[in-house]
Order: structure tokens, then C-alpha cells, then sequence
């Protein structure tokens, strides 16, 4: 019912309220965000992964391993393998194996590639896999971090980075010692829109920005799935999904911020027992930006945001669905691209870090300071206390 | 420039960004907030105004006295008496002879009708005069309010009721030791489409309210008028229009919070060096609902709110303009409303109210209370911690 109404709301000229996150029959997350986009999954690229990883060709396909075969991997991540230009899926890594029998049979993946959470030290020796995509929980995020690194293996590793910032570490100096790239996937960094929101501010072209308000949440189904287990997401709504409208305030404000205040509540705290559920926190930056977040897994509606400064103001919404994000700004342009798909552009990118042997824009220490301020936000949730950030 | 984009823009889907109100080139926040209301005024209520008020008629007209004769009294207020029901222009209070002159000469108000702040006590023996409104600088509002009690008038006190919640209190303490009635010009409450918000909250349309995001600000101009002087003002943006988006969550979640924390920012410290000038504040609520507010002197384009709700969510953009609000539900439907004066209803309510002999409910108590907020508001800023309300 709230899917019929997007449209007609949009026209009507409400934001913050991206009403195809309200729809209260939804069940679970990935359902929610992988939307339209799994109808392309026909599977016309598996032929084409065939090919083996050809050393010192820059325009090689370098063979992806994805380890962790959830709804994100097999909705989203296979499908945009086989709308890169440098990359391919070439091997899993999974506790299944029901699973491995399943995409083995889909991609054609050979026996050789398919790999467990305990043997992927193997790896070292399979040229076919120059990369690991890190695609479970997010608390196995270092440990198959680390694995991978020490297998000789470049590691895209999805967002939340992980659920400290001691592990976050770990992973860097993993990553490091074994002279191995690391990037998180921040897939909205390669949204055209994004990108524009980025310069507009950038560039200063509706004046220097003075504040910005960035929300993103919905409401999460089943009360059964990791998400909601402490021990495997690190936290709840904020580790999930308020962490792209908090990068959202670090990629438009271009700054780290240096005060962090916050308040949480638990509207259900029998499903909220483990983790947050709604959040809102404040952040200062250091040249006197301010910006106001919220994020929940209590309510659909909120994806976006706006930047406010000094002779006009932008924004996204929705801002970070996997695709039909758009914007407005008060020069009357629209902010609006042809559909593209950011998780293709996000591992293209990678690739051509790895070739070209060049830092991620989304690296590992990028990461990082989102867990850190993270960790900011649930300590002034805790002490009641605004928080200073080296 | 930015008039011309706003019905585009709304068009286009964007909240949160009330257009008009960024307009660079507006020098001061009376003539943006009176905006097309001002041609209205015409004078055709003149001769209406003449008879004096008649005891004990329970349709009669109640004399009201203006007391500070600014840009609101002058663009918004008289012109709203003569749409009223009850009320008229009976009598002014100025402190400016020359502004006595031309109201005199504008209104036809007779000499008699003519106080200053020195002599207000005089009102006592005037019995065209029931209604005192009083309309100046923040910092004067007790003292005024107190004269015209002791004179035996009612007082209608436009927002902020005052500075302090000490000052507040006495306000209360001598409309009731002169048994005379107090209410706070929260002319909001008597917007249709704030009433229809009020009752979808209430009514739970769409289930219990989960999160309120409220904010209100505007580009302020000339650096030298006494909104941005502490002694007369008090506070800044917070004081002046965060009012009415702290006022929208306690009418909307018809609850008091009882968690405040804040974050202030200055990204002007010479033209705000007295009073704040862009605040972020997050209140918690006792049913666990969570409000994410901001306001602002340094830039406009933020003039709304968002009820986020368990099945839906509901709100308006613009939410607090004198006129033109309007809003959005997740059912479909518009709020809108043909065009009003709400002034007009504020004071056709207090008459009423005088009428009936019933309190107001925009009563000096509750004047109070987004006083000990705002109070809080800024505690918080000032000592980094989460303040906690009795």
C-alpha cells in the first residue's frame, strides 16, 4: 500500500519520507533494499567467468571470491559481477554446503574455488582469486578479513567495517603486513548523485554548508536474524543503516567530525533487547558544521538528506537505496542519473585500485573512523555525555 | 530567486526546505514571515473599532490593547483584529510617541486609549481596554505582562513567554493574583492543518508515533536588531523560532520530554556573538518517542515537521508560516486547508476563553514549560551532558 503512495508523495512534495521503506508488510531488510534490481539476475554472464586471471594485463577480470553467500551476495553482488568491466566471480567461500552445491551449479563455479570458512588459508595457491568480497555478519568480518589478507588476497569487505575499532585495525595492519588492498563498500560513494552532492558541496556552490540533516532506517522484519544478535552485528540500526547517513555527513561536509552527542530509544525492547533500535545523534564538525541524524529499525520513510548553506540548499531522497536515488537543488536543477549499478561500480573501482596499485577512496581507514565515531555515539547514548573525537 | 523555485521544488518532492525562506536577500525575519499578509491591510475594520466594550455580553468585542507597536503588531496583528469575532483594536501601549501618532491617526484610537510603560497602570480605570497583547522584545515581557495584570487586564503574550523560567512564573503568579487569564501567542495551535497533525497523533491514524523531526529557521538579517541582543532577546535562534519546532513535538507526541541533549554551532561568532545561532536538540519522550529538532539565524529553507509512526507518517512543509501550511499523510491524502488568519483564532480563542471564564490552552504553564526545555536546551549545550527534565 505505502509502494503505491511514493510517487504520489514525491509529486506532493514530502521528503525524508521515502515511502517505500514504510511498507509494514516488509519482512526483512534485503527484501526491502534489493527491490526491482533482482529481476536482472538471469545469469547471462556465467560463461564469461570461465577465463582464468591473467597476471600483469591491465585490462584483465580480476576473479572475485564471495565469502558469505546471504541475500546480498546472491540479490545484489553476483548480479553486478557480471556488469563490471574488470571483475568476475570465480570462487566462493561459505559454511553451507548446501549453498556451495547451489552456486556452484548456478555460476559454474569450479571445485577448486569453492572454499569454507575454515580452509581458506588454501587460497594462496588458486591464482584464480585475486580478491575476497566479505559479505557476512559483521563481527566475521576481521577474521575472514585477516584469513584472506594472509592468503595473498586483496579484500572488498562490506560496511559496517566491523564492530570495534580494535578490529578494524586488525584488519588494516592485516591487510598491511601482507601488502594486500583493503576497501570497505560504501557503494554510495559511486552513486552519480551522490557524487554530485559531493561537489555541489565541495565546490561551495550554493556557498559554504552550514548544516546538514541525514536520516536512514526502516523497519526490520523478522526478530529471529542476525541483525538483531549482539553478538554478530556489534549493534543494531546505527551499525547497519544510520552508518551511510553518518558517512553521508563525513562525505558532504569533507570533514571529521570532533563532537559527537546522541540519544537512543527503544520503542520494543523485547526485539531490541540486543541491539539500538532508533537513534538519533548530533555531530560538530570542525568548521562549525553541524549535522542531525536519525536512523531506526522501528519505522520505514527516512532516506535522505539535505544540505543547508549559506545561499541555497541540496539534498538526496531517497539517498541511499541501491538504485533511483535523487536530489533536488534550490537552483532548480534536478539531481538525476540513468540507472547504473553501484555495486559493479564499487568493485570496478576496487579492480582498478588493484591494477593500478593505488589506495580505495573507501579504504580500510575510511572505515574505520565510522566505527570510531560509532563507537562515540553509543558511548554518549551510555554516559549521557557529548563526546570530543581526537 | 529562491521565491520562484519554491512551488517547483515542491513539486519535485523535497521537505524540509521551505524555499522562501532562503532568500538571501531578506533583511529582516518580519518581512519575511508577514510576506503577502501585509496587503491585507487596508483599514476597512477603522470605524468598527469605536464602541466601547459592553459588560457581560457573551458576543461582544473585547478591547485589546497592543502593546509594542513592531513590525508584528503593525503587519500582522491589527490587520488579524479586523478578522476577528470578538475582539477589535481598542488601545495601544508604545514607548515611541511618533509610533502613537500614526496609530492614533491609522486606527482612530483615542487619546485616552494612548498608555506608554510608564503609565500602564492607568488602564485600571479603562474599561475599553479588556485584553492587553503584549508584543515586544522577549525581555520585557513580565514586566508588562505584571503591569496589566495589576491593571486588571487579561494578557495575551506573544512567544517566547519570556526569558527566564523565574520570569515566566511571576507572569503566571500575577495574572492569577489579579484573577485574570494568561495565554502565550502559540499562534500555530489555531492552524487547521497543525490541528489536523495534532489529531492524527492523538487518534494514532497510523499507529503509535515512533519519531518527530522538527525544525524551523531562517536567514536573519540586519546584524543590529535586538533579536540578536541577549538582554533583550535572551537566546537566539532557539528562542525565537526552535520554539515553535519544540512546541510542534510536545503538541504533536502530547507529551513533556523528559531527556534533552543539545549541540550548538556558530558559524558567524561576530554577528552571533550575543545569542546562538544555529542549534540541534534531541528530546526524549515517556512513551519512548524521540524527536531530532534544529533551528537556525544563518540560513533558511527549514520550516517543518515529520511524524514518523508505526503504519505511516504524516507532517507539514511548510509547518509554521503565517500562512500556506500544508502537509502530507502516508495515506494519500493532502492536508490543506483554505486560507485563515491565525492571529485571528488566537484571539478569538482568548476571547473566548475571557468570555467563558476558562483557561487558555496556549496558557502561561505551557509557555512555561518550553521555557524549562529551552532552559535545558541550553544547559546542555553548555555542559556536554544529557539533561534530564523533573
Amino acid at each position: 500500500m505505502f509502494f503505491g503512495t511514493l510517487g504520489t508523495l514525491l509529486r506532493q512534495g514530502w521528503a525524508r519520507c521515502n515511502l517505500a521503506a514504510m511498507n509494514a508488510t516488509l519482512t526483512s531488510r534485503r527484501r526491502f533494499l534489493k527491490a526491482a534490481t533482482l529481476a536482472t539476475a538471469g545469469a547471462p554472464w556465467i560463461n564469461r567467468f570461465a577465463s582464468a586471471a591473467q597476471a600483469d594485463d591491465p585490462n584483465r577480470k580480476l576473479g572475485f571470491a564471495l565469502c558469505g553467500l546471504g541475500g546480498l551476495s546472491g540479490g545484489q553482488i553476483a548480479p553486478a559481477l557480471s556488469k563490471t568491466k574488470n571483475c568476475r566471480l570465480a570462487g566462493i567461500v561459505t559454511g553451507h554446503p548446501d549453498k556451495a552445491e547451489k552456486w556452484k551449479a548456478q555460476f559454474n563455479i569450479p571445485d577448486k574455488n569453492i572454499y569454507n570458512y575454515e580452509n581458506m588459508e588454501k587460497m594462496s595457491d588458486n591464482p584464480d582469486i585475486d580478491v575476497v568480497y566479505v559479505v557476512t555478519p559483521n563481527a566475521l568480518h576481521a577474521e575472514l578479513t585477516i584469513k584472506a589478507a594472509k592468503a595473498g588476497k586483496h579484500v572488498l569487505c562490506e560496511k559496517p567495517m566491523e564492530v570495534s575499532v580494535e578490529k578494524c585495525q586488525q584488519m588494516i595492519d592485516a591487510c598491511k603486513a601482507a601488502n594486500r588492498l583493503l576497501a570497505i563498500g560504501y557503494r554510495s560513494r559511486f552513486d552519480p548523485a551522490t557524487q554530485e552532492c559531493i561537489q555541489l558541496a565541495q565546490q561551495k556552490v550554493f556557498g559554504a554548508s552550514k548544516m546538514i540533516e541525514a536520516g536512514f532506517g526502516f523497519h526490520i522484519g523478522d526478530p529471529n536474524q542476525w541483525r538483531l544478535k549482539r553478538d554478530l552485528a556489534g549493534g543494531g540500526a546505527l551499525m547497519d543503516v544510520g552508518i551511510y547517513a553518518l558517512q553521508a555527513t563525513r562525505y558532504l561536509s569533507g570533514e571529521e567530525p570532533n563532537i559527537v552527542t546522541a540519544l537512543e530509544t527503544k520503542t520494543d525492547p523485547v526485539k531490541f533487547k540486543e541491539v539500538d533500535e532508533s537513534v538519533t545523534w548530533q555531530l560538530k564538525f570542525p568548521s562549525d558544521i553541524i549535522a542531525n541524524c536519525s536512523t531506526t529499525y522501528a519505522f520505514g520513510g527516512i532516506n535522505s538528506y539535505t544540505v543547508f548553506a549559506e545561499r541555497g540548499a541540496f539534498g538526496l531522497n531517497p539517498a541511499y537505496g541501491y538504485e533511483g536515488n535523487r536530489g533536488f537543488r534550490t537552483d532548480g536543477r534536478r539531481i538525476e542519473y540513468p540507472p547504473m549499478d553501484q555495486f559493479a561500480a564499487e568493485m570496478d573501482d576496487f579492480a582498478q585500485c588493484i591494477l593500478k596499485n593505488k589506495p580505495s577512496i573507501v579504504s580500510g581507514e575510511e572505515g574505520l573512523r565510522d566505527i570510531r565515531i560509532i563507537t562515540a555515539i553509543y558511548e554518549s547514548i551510555r554516559t549521557g555525555k557529548a563526546i570530543t573525537l581526537a
